[in-house]
C-alpha cells in the first residue's frame, strides 16, 4: 500500500485517506500482538511508516487517526477483536465517502447553471474517490439535473491528470470535454469560454488557504483577474484543525523524471536542474467557496469552516 | 520550406523571417520568366505560398514583404540580375539578424542586475533567430557582462521548447537554468524567487498588444498580481504597423495530435476534443517594456513604438 501510494497507483485526497485505512488495517493484520499496549506499538509503527508515503494529502492522515481512535476506544478488547473492528472502521470510511461525495455534488450543483462552462485542473472524480468524486461529483450532479454544460479540462503536468483521468471521466458521462494544455487556461478564461473554475483539495488550513495539485494556484489568480468565481470542492475530512494558515503545509516535491522523462524518453538536456513541486496553496482570498458535504461555505472561512467541522 | 516551416523544423520569429526570405529566393530561382511582369506573377506565388505556412509570425510576412520591395526597386533590370539581388537581399536579413540580436541583448542587460532570477517561456535563443536570440540574448549579455543570474525555463507545452532548447542552450552558456512545468510558474513567482520576466514575441500590434507563444499571456496575469517586471524582447521588424490592437492578429490553431500524442503513444481518451492555440495575446498594459535593437521603449507603446520603426 505505501508503494501505491507512493507512486500514485491510488491518489486524489480522499482515495488515499481510504487507502490509508485499509493499509493501516494490512500493516496489523498480522500483528503476534496479545496484549493492547504491543498491538498499540505495531498499529503506531504501521501509521508512521503509511504517513511517509506522501506528506500533503491530509486525508491520509485524519483517516489513520480516525483507525488510531477506534482502537483506543476498544483497548479493554481482545486484539482480535479489535482487528476486526478496524476493518470494519476502514469499510465504514470508504462508504462514507461515497455518501459524502453524492452530498458535495447535491450541494454543489446549485452553483452550476444551464449552459455554464467549467474549468477544472487535475482529476477530482471518481478515480480520486470511493464514489462520484468531488469536484467532478458537482459536474456529474449538475449533468443528471438536466443542464447542459460543457468542461474545460487541464491537462495537468507532470503526471497528465487531466489528460488520462479527468478527461476520460467525463467523456464516460457522456459530458462535453475539451482538453487542453495547463498554460491555455488562461486565454481560454480571456475569450469568456469560462463560467467557474471548480477543483478539489488535497489538506486545506483552518483560514480557508487550500494545497491541490500543482497549477491551482495560478488558475486561482487567472480567476480573479477575469473576474470568474472558484470553487474548491472537498469532504470535511480535508480541513486541518492543526493547521492555522497555508504556510504551515508541508508540500511535497517528487522526481525530476516526472518532468524530464516521458515513456522512457528523455525530454530535456541531461543534468538539468528541476524544480516539482506536486502542490501549492491557493491563499483564502482567490476562493469565492468551498462546496463540502454539509454545505458550500463562503468567507469568512475562518468562522464558517467551524460551522462544518464542529458540527 | 513551407514544410520545415510548417513543421517547426524551423521556429522561432526571428528565424522565421529568414527562413521566408531564403524561401522566397528558393521559390522563384528556377522561374522561365523573361520580363518582369511574369518574374512578379511566380514571385507573388511563391510569397502567397509560404505565407500559408504559419499565420502568426509577423517577420515571416515582414521578411517576403522586403523581399518583394527589393525586386520592385530593380524591376528595370534582367531577371537573372534581379534573382541574385535576392538572395543577396535574403543573406543580408539573415546578417542583420545576428546583429539585431546583440543590439537587443545589449540594451536588455540593463534591466538584469546581479543575482537577479529571470524566468522565461518557449525559446527566444539563438535557436530561433540567427544568432543570439533575443530574450535569451539579453540573458547571455548580462552573463558575458559578468553577473551571476539563474533562469527558470517553462517546459511550454505542446511542443516543449522550453526543455528541449531552452534549458539547452543556457546550459550550453554555463547559465544556472532550471526547469519547470507551465503550471508551476505561479508558484515560483509566489516564492519570490523571480525578478523579472523575459519573453520573445511573434508579432506586436502598433498598441504593444504581443502575440508570443501560448502561455505568454499567463505569466503576463501571473507577473502583474506578483508585481514583476515583464518584458517582451524582439527586433523592431516584430511590429506589424497594419494592425492597431491584438483582437486583429490572426492566432493559429494546431494539431490536436500535438496535445494528446508524445513519442507517438497517446495519452488521453480517444476522440477526445482538442483546443490547441498555437499562441495568446498579451495586451499591452501587462507589460512593463518592449526590448528592441534600438532602444527599450515603454509605455505609452502607441507613442514609443513609432519611435522604433519611424526611425
Amino acid at each position: 500500500m505505501w508503494g501505491a501510494i507512493r507512486e500514485l497507483k491510488i491518489r486524489g485526497a480522499p482515495a488515499l485517506g481510504i487507502a490509508a485505512a485499509f493499509g493501516t488495517y494490512l500493516g496489523i493484520k498480522n500483528s503476534p500482538a496479545k496484549t493492547f499496549a504491543e498491538f498499540k506499538q505495531d498499529l503506531d509503527q504501521a501509521i508512521k511508516y503509511l504517513g511517509g508515503s506522501r506528506p500533503t494529502a491530509y486525508n491520509l492522515f485524519w483517516a489513520m487517526e480516525r483507525i488510531k481512535g477506534k482502537a483506543e476506544e476498544l483497548k479493554s478488547q481482545a486484539v482480535e477483536k479489535i482487528k476486526e473492528a478496524l476493518l470494519e472502521e476502514a469499510i465504514n470510511i470508504q462508504e462514507e465517502d461515497e455518501r459524502l461525495c453524492e452530498s458535495i455534488g447535491e450541494k454543489g450543483a446549485e452553483i452550476i447553471q444551464e449552459g455554464n462552462t467549467i474549468l477544472t485542473h487535475c482529476n477530482a472524480g471518481g478515480l480520486a474517490t470511493s464514489g462520484y468524486g468531488t469536484a467532478l461529483a458537482v459536474i456529474f450532479k449538475a449533468k443528471e439535473a438536466g443542464k447542459k454544460i460543457k468542461v474545460y479540462a487541464d491537462e495537468t503536468r507532470p503526471l497528465l491528470q487531466g489528460a488520462r483521468l479527468t478527461a476520460w471521466e467525463l467523456q464516460q458521462e457522456g459530458i462535453e470535454v475539451i482538453l487542453i494544455c495547463d498554460n491555455m487556461a488562461g486565454e481560454v478564461m480571456r475569450e469568456g469560454k469560462i463560467d467557474q473554475v471548480i477543483v478539489g483539495a488535497d489538506r486545506i488550513a483552518m483560514n480557508g488557504d487550500t494545497a491541490n495539485k500543482i497549477g491551482t494556484y495560478s488558475l486561482a489568480v487567472l480567476a480573479k483577474h477575469h473576474q470568474i468565481p472558484f470553487y474548491i470542492a472537498a469532504p470535511s475530512s480535508t480541513f486541518d484543525p492543526n493547521i492555522e494558515d497555508g504556510h504551515a503545509i508541508p508540500i511535497e516535491e517528487r522526481a525530476p523524471q516526472e518532468i524530464t522523462c516521458w515513456g522512457g524518453r528523455t525530454i530535456a538536456p541531461k543534468k538539468i536542474k528541476v524544480y516539482n513541486p506536486a502542490f501549492d496553496v491557493t491563499p483564502h482570498d482567490l476562493i469565492t467557496g468551498i462546496i463540502t458535504e454539509v454545505d458550500i461555505i463562503y468567507p469568512p472561512f475562518q468562522k464558517s469552516i467551524h460551522q462544518v467541522i464542529d458540527r
